[in-house]
Protein backbone atom coordinates (compact mmCIF):
# COMPACT_ATOMS: atom_id res chain seq x y z
CA UNK A 1 0.00 0.00 0.00
CA UNK A 2 0.87 3.56 -0.53
CA UNK A 3 2.31 5.48 2.70
CA UNK A 4 2.25 9.35 2.62
CA UNK A 5 4.13 11.12 5.14
CA UNK A 6 2.16 14.33 5.48
CA UNK A 7 0.19 16.52 7.93
CA UNK A 8 -3.14 17.63 7.92
CA UNK A 9 -2.79 20.99 8.02
CA UNK A 10 -0.87 21.31 4.55
CA UNK A 11 -2.51 22.02 1.28
CA UNK A 12 0.83 20.69 -0.41
CA UNK A 13 0.39 17.05 1.18
CA UNK A 14 -3.78 17.49 0.90
CA UNK A 15 -3.25 17.16 -3.65
CA UNK A 16 -1.99 13.74 -2.62
CA UNK A 17 -4.58 12.75 -0.24
CA UNK A 18 -7.24 14.23 -2.82
CA UNK A 19 -5.95 12.64 -6.01
CA UNK A 20 -5.24 9.19 -4.06
CA UNK A 21 -8.96 8.86 -2.99
CA UNK A 22 -10.54 10.26 -6.26
CA UNK A 23 -8.52 7.43 -8.20
CA UNK A 24 -9.26 4.98 -5.64
CA UNK A 25 -6.03 4.31 -4.73
CA UNK A 26 -5.66 2.71 -1.07
CA UNK A 27 -3.27 4.91 1.07
CA UNK A 28 -1.92 4.81 4.44
CA UNK A 29 -1.24 8.23 6.23
CA UNK A 30 1.70 8.81 8.54
CA UNK A 31 1.97 12.19 9.97
CA UNK A 32 4.92 14.26 10.21
CA UNK A 33 3.84 17.31 12.47
CA UNK A 34 6.28 20.15 10.63
CA UNK A 35 4.95 22.33 13.36
CA UNK A 36 7.36 20.73 15.90
CA UNK A 37 10.36 20.24 13.69
CA UNK A 38 9.75 16.37 12.55
CA UNK A 39 10.59 17.24 8.88
CA UNK A 40 14.14 17.83 9.92
CA UNK A 41 14.83 15.07 12.33
CA UNK A 42 17.51 12.81 11.16
CA UNK A 43 15.66 9.82 10.12
CA UNK A 44 13.00 11.80 8.10
CA UNK A 45 16.02 13.90 6.25
CA UNK A 46 17.70 10.54 5.91
CA UNK A 47 13.86 9.79 3.87
CA UNK A 48 14.00 13.24 1.97
CA UNK A 49 17.25 15.51 2.37
CA UNK A 50 15.13 18.28 1.17
CA UNK A 51 13.26 18.11 4.74
CA UNK A 52 9.74 19.03 3.08
CA UNK A 53 6.62 16.87 2.79
CA UNK A 54 4.69 15.51 0.92
CA UNK A 55 6.61 12.09 0.47
CA UNK A 56 4.97 9.38 -1.07
CA UNK A 57 6.58 6.05 0.11
CA UNK A 58 5.74 2.91 -2.49
CA UNK A 59 5.22 -0.64 -1.58
CA UNK A 60 9.03 -1.33 -2.83
CA UNK A 61 10.24 1.58 -0.02
CA UNK A 62 11.26 3.97 -3.35
CA UNK A 63 10.46 7.37 -1.91
CA UNK A 64 9.14 10.43 -3.90
CA UNK A 65 9.09 13.83 -2.45
CA UNK A 66 7.48 17.37 -4.17
CA UNK A 67 3.81 17.39 -4.25
CA UNK A 68 3.24 17.82 -7.59
CA UNK A 69 5.71 14.99 -8.80
CA UNK A 70 3.53 12.93 -6.88
CA UNK A 71 0.18 14.32 -8.59
CA UNK A 72 1.97 13.21 -11.42
CA UNK A 73 2.95 9.66 -10.79
CA UNK A 74 -0.36 9.02 -9.48
CA UNK A 75 -2.48 10.85 -12.31
CA UNK A 76 -0.23 8.92 -15.22
CA UNK A 77 -2.80 6.87 -16.88
CA UNK A 78 -5.77 8.00 -15.67
CA UNK A 79 -8.68 10.27 -16.87
CA UNK A 80 -6.87 12.97 -14.30
CA UNK A 81 -3.84 13.69 -16.96
CA UNK A 82 -4.89 14.34 -20.56
CA UNK A 83 -2.81 12.23 -23.49
CA UNK A 84 -2.18 14.98 -25.45
CA UNK A 85 1.26 15.93 -26.03
CA UNK A 86 0.71 19.90 -25.89
CA UNK A 87 -1.98 19.42 -22.67
CA UNK A 88 0.00 17.56 -20.83
CA UNK A 89 3.02 20.36 -20.73
CA UNK A 90 -0.19 22.66 -20.04
CA UNK A 91 -0.58 20.69 -16.99
CA UNK A 92 3.43 21.05 -16.06
CA UNK A 93 2.79 24.69 -16.88
CA UNK A 94 0.16 25.88 -14.24
CA UNK A 95 1.48 23.26 -11.51
CA UNK A 96 4.77 25.31 -12.21
CA UNK A 97 2.97 28.37 -11.78
CA UNK A 98 1.99 26.98 -8.82
CA UNK A 99 4.74 26.32 -6.77
CA UNK A 100 6.90 29.32 -7.96
CA UNK A 101 4.31 32.56 -8.39
CA UNK A 102 1.39 31.13 -6.21
CA UNK A 103 2.35 28.74 -2.86
CA UNK A 104 5.56 30.68 -1.84
CA UNK A 105 2.94 33.78 -1.28
CA UNK A 106 -0.82 32.46 -1.06
CA UNK A 107 0.26 28.95 1.27
CA UNK A 108 3.32 31.22 3.27
CA UNK A 109 0.84 34.06 3.67
CA UNK A 110 -1.73 31.48 4.81
CA UNK A 111 0.76 29.63 6.90
CA UNK A 112 1.72 33.11 9.06
CA UNK A 113 -1.01 34.21 9.88
CA UNK A 114 -3.35 31.73 10.53
CA UNK A 115 -1.18 29.06 11.92
CA UNK A 116 1.90 31.33 13.31
CA UNK A 117 -0.11 33.94 13.84
CA UNK A 118 2.62 36.07 12.89
CA UNK A 119 2.59 40.08 13.74
CA UNK A 120 4.43 43.54 12.75
CA UNK A 121 7.38 41.77 12.64
CA UNK A 122 6.99 40.51 9.54
CA UNK A 123 4.63 43.27 8.25
CA UNK A 124 6.69 44.46 5.55
CA UNK A 125 6.87 40.48 4.27
CA UNK A 126 3.49 39.46 4.47
CA UNK A 127 2.80 42.58 2.44
CA UNK A 128 5.31 41.84 -0.18
CA UNK A 129 3.75 38.27 -0.33
CA UNK A 130 0.29 39.76 -0.49
CA UNK A 131 0.93 41.30 -3.77
CA UNK A 132 2.58 38.64 -5.22
CA UNK A 133 -0.30 36.28 -4.65
CA UNK A 134 -2.86 38.63 -5.48
CA UNK A 135 -1.02 38.62 -8.99
CA UNK A 136 -0.88 35.29 -8.96
CA UNK A 137 -4.50 34.87 -8.57
CA UNK A 138 -5.13 37.37 -11.14
CA UNK A 139 -3.65 35.91 -13.58
CA UNK A 140 -5.44 32.39 -12.77
CA UNK A 141 -8.72 34.84 -12.93
CA UNK A 142 -8.10 36.05 -16.28
CA UNK A 143 -7.86 32.31 -17.65
CA UNK A 144 -10.60 31.01 -15.62
CA UNK A 145 -13.01 33.56 -17.22
CA UNK A 146 -12.13 31.95 -20.37
CA UNK A 147 -12.31 28.28 -19.40
CA UNK A 148 -13.94 26.30 -17.00
CA UNK A 149 -10.97 24.39 -15.89
CA UNK A 150 -6.78 24.73 -16.64
CA UNK A 151 -6.33 22.66 -19.25
CA UNK A 152 -8.14 20.80 -22.12
CA UNK A 153 -11.66 22.09 -20.51
CA UNK A 154 -11.75 19.32 -17.51
CA UNK A 155 -10.63 18.32 -14.35
CA UNK A 156 -6.91 17.11 -13.76
CA UNK A 157 -4.33 17.42 -11.65
CA UNK A 158 -3.44 21.20 -12.56
CA UNK A 159 -6.24 22.03 -11.13
CA UNK A 160 -6.14 20.04 -7.86
CA UNK A 161 -2.62 21.56 -7.47
CA UNK A 162 -4.29 25.07 -7.68
CA UNK A 163 -6.92 24.09 -5.76
CA UNK A 164 -4.93 23.09 -2.79
CA UNK A 165 -4.04 26.38 -1.95
CA UNK A 166 -6.52 28.46 -3.59
CA UNK A 167 -9.56 27.95 -2.01
CA UNK A 168 -8.00 28.83 1.73
CA UNK A 169 -6.65 31.91 0.76
CA UNK A 170 -8.85 34.03 2.85
CA UNK A 171 -7.26 31.98 5.86
CA UNK A 172 -4.07 33.74 3.89
CA UNK A 173 -5.73 37.09 4.17
CA UNK A 174 -7.10 36.97 0.56
CA UNK A 175 -10.32 37.91 -0.72
CA UNK A 176 -12.10 35.30 -2.75
CA UNK A 177 -14.78 37.75 -3.65
CA UNK A 178 -12.86 40.22 -5.97
CA UNK A 179 -12.16 36.81 -8.35
CA UNK A 180 -15.75 35.33 -9.20
CA UNK A 181 -14.26 33.25 -12.42
CA UNK A 182 -11.68 31.84 -9.38
CA UNK A 183 -14.69 31.30 -7.09
CA UNK A 184 -17.22 29.32 -9.62
CA UNK A 185 -13.81 27.34 -10.46
CA UNK A 186 -13.64 26.07 -6.98
CA UNK A 187 -17.06 25.26 -6.62
CA UNK A 188 -16.58 23.32 -10.18
CA UNK A 189 -13.92 21.57 -8.23
CA UNK A 190 -15.64 20.56 -4.94
CA UNK A 191 -18.23 19.47 -6.87
CA UNK A 192 -15.98 16.57 -9.17
CA UNK A 193 -16.91 12.88 -7.34
CA UNK A 194 -15.13 11.39 -4.49
CA UNK A 195 -13.92 15.50 -3.53
CA UNK A 196 -12.18 15.27 0.15
CA UNK A 197 -12.09 18.55 2.03
CA UNK A 198 -8.40 19.54 3.19
CA UNK A 199 -9.45 18.66 6.85
CA UNK A 200 -10.04 15.06 5.98
CA UNK A 201 -7.54 12.40 5.93
CA UNK A 202 -9.43 9.97 3.90
CA UNK A 203 -13.23 9.37 2.38
CA UNK A 204 -15.33 8.13 5.93
CA UNK B 1 9.57 26.26 -37.02
CA UNK B 2 9.55 26.57 -33.18
CA UNK B 3 9.86 29.93 -32.30
CA UNK B 4 11.29 31.16 -28.30
CA UNK B 5 10.86 34.30 -26.90
CA UNK B 6 14.04 34.68 -24.42
CA UNK B 7 16.92 36.81 -23.11
CA UNK B 8 20.36 35.16 -23.86
CA UNK B 9 21.43 35.86 -20.03
CA UNK B 10 18.53 34.15 -18.51
CA UNK B 11 19.17 30.14 -17.37
CA UNK B 12 15.83 29.60 -17.67
CA UNK B 13 15.86 30.54 -21.45
CA UNK B 14 18.74 29.02 -21.91
CA UNK B 15 17.64 25.65 -20.79
CA UNK B 16 15.12 25.29 -23.73
CA UNK B 17 17.97 26.37 -26.11
CA UNK B 18 20.65 23.77 -24.74
CA UNK B 19 17.44 20.90 -25.14
CA UNK B 20 16.50 22.20 -28.76
CA UNK B 21 19.75 22.61 -29.52
CA UNK B 22 20.73 18.89 -28.66
CA UNK B 23 17.61 17.21 -30.25
CA UNK B 24 18.35 18.91 -33.38
CA UNK B 25 15.36 20.86 -33.13
CA UNK B 26 15.26 24.09 -35.60
CA UNK B 27 14.08 27.03 -33.42
CA UNK B 28 14.23 30.71 -34.20
CA UNK B 29 14.66 33.77 -31.16
CA UNK B 30 12.99 36.87 -30.12
CA UNK B 31 14.57 38.79 -27.69
CA UNK B 32 12.44 40.09 -24.82
CA UNK B 33 14.88 42.32 -22.39
CA UNK B 34 13.71 41.75 -19.16
CA UNK B 35 16.21 44.64 -18.22
CA UNK B 36 14.16 47.27 -20.39
CA UNK B 37 10.73 46.01 -18.96
CA UNK B 38 9.67 44.24 -22.61
CA UNK B 39 8.26 41.02 -20.55
CA UNK B 40 5.70 43.42 -18.97
CA UNK B 41 4.70 45.60 -21.83
CA UNK B 42 0.70 44.73 -23.38
CA UNK B 43 1.71 43.18 -26.16
CA UNK B 44 3.14 40.33 -23.87
CA UNK B 45 0.84 39.81 -21.77
CA UNK B 46 -1.11 39.09 -24.13
CA UNK B 47 1.04 36.35 -25.09
CA UNK B 48 1.97 34.96 -21.41
CA UNK B 49 -0.21 37.11 -18.79
CA UNK B 50 2.23 36.05 -15.96
CA UNK B 51 4.71 37.89 -17.52
CA UNK B 52 7.71 35.74 -17.43
CA UNK B 53 10.14 34.32 -20.38
CA UNK B 54 11.14 31.64 -21.65
CA UNK B 55 7.75 31.12 -23.78
CA UNK B 56 7.94 29.17 -26.74
CA UNK B 57 5.63 29.23 -29.54
CA UNK B 58 4.49 26.50 -31.56
CA UNK B 59 3.85 26.28 -35.38
CA UNK B 60 0.56 26.88 -35.49
CA UNK B 61 0.74 29.97 -32.56
CA UNK B 62 0.07 27.89 -29.34
CA UNK B 63 2.34 29.46 -26.26
CA UNK B 64 3.65 27.34 -23.77
CA UNK B 65 5.58 28.95 -21.15
CA UNK B 66 7.23 27.84 -17.86
CA UNK B 67 10.92 26.47 -18.55
CA UNK B 68 10.67 23.55 -16.81
CA UNK B 69 6.87 22.53 -19.17
CA UNK B 70 8.81 23.85 -22.25
CA UNK B 71 11.66 21.32 -21.43
CA UNK B 72 9.14 18.50 -20.62
CA UNK B 73 7.35 18.93 -24.05
CA UNK B 74 10.53 19.06 -26.18
CA UNK B 75 11.73 16.02 -24.29
CA UNK B 76 9.13 13.59 -24.21
CA UNK B 77 9.85 10.58 -26.42
CA UNK B 78 13.53 11.31 -27.30
CA UNK B 79 16.47 10.22 -24.93
CA UNK B 80 16.13 13.30 -22.56
CA UNK B 81 13.53 12.19 -21.27
CA UNK B 82 13.25 8.72 -19.28
CA UNK B 83 9.82 6.27 -20.43
CA UNK B 84 9.74 4.49 -16.78
CA UNK B 85 6.77 5.88 -14.45
CA UNK B 86 8.86 6.34 -11.66
CA UNK B 87 12.30 7.82 -13.41
CA UNK B 88 9.99 10.23 -14.78
CA UNK B 89 8.08 11.38 -11.85
CA UNK B 90 11.61 11.62 -10.14
CA UNK B 91 12.51 13.98 -13.02
CA UNK B 92 9.71 16.01 -12.56
CA UNK B 93 10.52 15.81 -8.39
CA UNK B 94 14.26 17.24 -9.12
CA UNK B 95 12.79 20.03 -11.87
CA UNK B 96 10.13 21.56 -9.02
CA UNK B 97 13.25 21.54 -6.81
CA UNK B 98 14.91 23.35 -9.21
CA UNK B 99 12.01 25.73 -8.98
CA UNK B 100 10.94 26.14 -5.45
CA UNK B 101 14.50 25.91 -3.80
CA UNK B 102 16.98 26.49 -6.03
CA UNK B 103 16.73 29.23 -8.79
CA UNK B 104 14.60 31.80 -6.23
CA UNK B 105 18.05 31.91 -4.53
CA UNK B 106 20.86 30.79 -6.49
CA UNK B 107 19.05 32.60 -9.64
CA UNK B 108 17.75 35.87 -7.78
CA UNK B 109 21.58 35.82 -6.19
CA UNK B 110 23.08 36.04 -9.49
CA UNK B 111 20.71 38.11 -10.95
CA UNK B 112 20.71 41.24 -7.73
CA UNK B 113 24.90 40.99 -7.87
CA UNK B 114 26.34 39.94 -11.28
CA UNK B 115 23.46 42.14 -13.32
CA UNK B 116 21.65 44.43 -10.80
CA UNK B 117 25.11 44.98 -9.08
CA UNK B 118 22.56 45.75 -5.76
CA UNK B 119 24.36 47.23 -2.96
CA UNK B 120 23.78 47.50 0.88
CA UNK B 121 19.99 47.78 0.33
CA UNK B 122 19.65 44.41 -0.46
CA UNK B 123 22.26 42.83 2.31
CA UNK B 124 20.04 41.01 4.30
CA UNK B 125 17.51 39.67 1.72
CA UNK B 126 20.74 38.69 0.27
CA UNK B 127 21.94 36.93 3.19
CA UNK B 128 18.81 34.79 3.35
CA UNK B 129 19.04 33.77 -0.38
CA UNK B 130 22.32 32.72 0.56
CA UNK B 131 21.31 30.34 3.31
CA UNK B 132 18.65 28.93 1.29
CA UNK B 133 20.84 28.48 -1.98
CA UNK B 134 23.84 26.68 0.03
CA UNK B 135 20.87 24.72 1.39
CA UNK B 136 19.98 23.73 -1.67
CA UNK B 137 23.00 22.97 -3.38
CA UNK B 138 23.82 20.99 -0.40
CA UNK B 139 20.71 18.61 -1.12
CA UNK B 140 22.08 17.97 -4.69
CA UNK B 141 25.59 17.50 -3.19
CA UNK B 142 24.77 14.60 -1.31
CA UNK B 143 22.92 13.42 -4.30
CA UNK B 144 25.65 13.75 -6.61
CA UNK B 145 27.92 11.88 -3.90
CA UNK B 146 25.98 8.76 -5.23
CA UNK B 147 24.94 9.09 -8.58
CA UNK B 148 26.46 10.31 -11.90
CA UNK B 149 23.21 12.50 -12.98
CA UNK B 150 19.74 12.95 -11.08
CA UNK B 151 17.70 10.73 -12.65
CA UNK B 152 18.57 6.49 -13.86
CA UNK B 153 22.42 6.97 -13.87
CA UNK B 154 22.11 8.84 -17.51
CA UNK B 155 21.61 12.64 -18.51
CA UNK B 156 17.98 13.96 -18.81
CA UNK B 157 16.05 17.72 -18.77
CA UNK B 158 16.13 16.96 -14.84
CA UNK B 159 20.13 17.69 -15.15
CA UNK B 160 19.10 20.19 -17.72
CA UNK B 161 16.82 22.10 -15.63
CA UNK B 162 19.36 21.96 -12.69
CA UNK B 163 22.67 23.00 -14.54
CA UNK B 164 21.78 26.22 -16.08
CA UNK B 165 21.60 28.20 -12.87
CA UNK B 166 24.22 25.60 -11.00
CA UNK B 167 27.01 26.09 -13.16
CA UNK B 168 27.11 29.90 -12.80
CA UNK B 169 26.55 29.88 -9.10
CA UNK B 170 29.58 32.01 -8.75
CA UNK B 171 27.86 34.86 -10.43
CA UNK B 172 25.79 35.08 -7.51
CA UNK B 173 28.18 34.75 -4.67
CA UNK B 174 28.17 30.71 -4.27
CA UNK B 175 31.10 28.90 -4.00
CA UNK B 176 31.15 25.72 -6.05
CA UNK B 177 34.62 24.66 -4.86
CA UNK B 178 32.49 23.22 -1.66
CA UNK B 179 30.57 21.01 -3.28
CA UNK B 180 32.87 18.64 -5.51
CA UNK B 181 30.48 16.26 -6.63
CA UNK B 182 28.65 18.78 -8.16
CA UNK B 183 31.52 20.51 -9.93
CA UNK B 184 32.19 16.48 -11.50
CA UNK B 185 28.48 16.49 -12.37
CA UNK B 186 28.88 20.18 -13.97
CA UNK B 187 31.88 18.86 -16.25
CA UNK B 188 29.93 15.85 -17.30
CA UNK B 189 27.12 17.73 -18.35
CA UNK B 190 29.38 20.00 -20.31
CA UNK B 191 30.62 17.07 -22.03
CA UNK B 192 27.61 15.95 -23.52
CA UNK B 193 26.98 15.88 -27.31
CA UNK B 194 26.00 19.17 -28.72
CA UNK B 195 26.62 21.44 -25.62
CA UNK B 196 25.91 24.95 -25.95
CA UNK B 197 27.46 27.85 -23.62
CA UNK B 198 24.85 29.85 -21.43
CA UNK B 199 26.14 32.71 -23.75
CA UNK B 200 25.50 31.00 -27.01
CA UNK B 201 22.38 31.07 -29.06
CA UNK B 202 22.50 28.32 -31.44
CA UNK B 203 25.20 25.88 -32.52
CA UNK B 204 27.16 28.31 -35.26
Amino acid sequence: MLRLYEYLLSGNCYKARLAMTQLGVPYELVEVNIRQGESRTPAFLAKNPNGRIPLLELDDGRLLPESNAILWYLAEGTPLLPNDRFERAQVLQWMFFEQYNHEPNVATSRWWLHFLKVGEERKEALAQKHEAGMAALGVMERWLEQHPFFVGDRYSIADIALYAYTHVAGEGGFDLARFPATLRWCAGVASQPRHLLITQGQLG
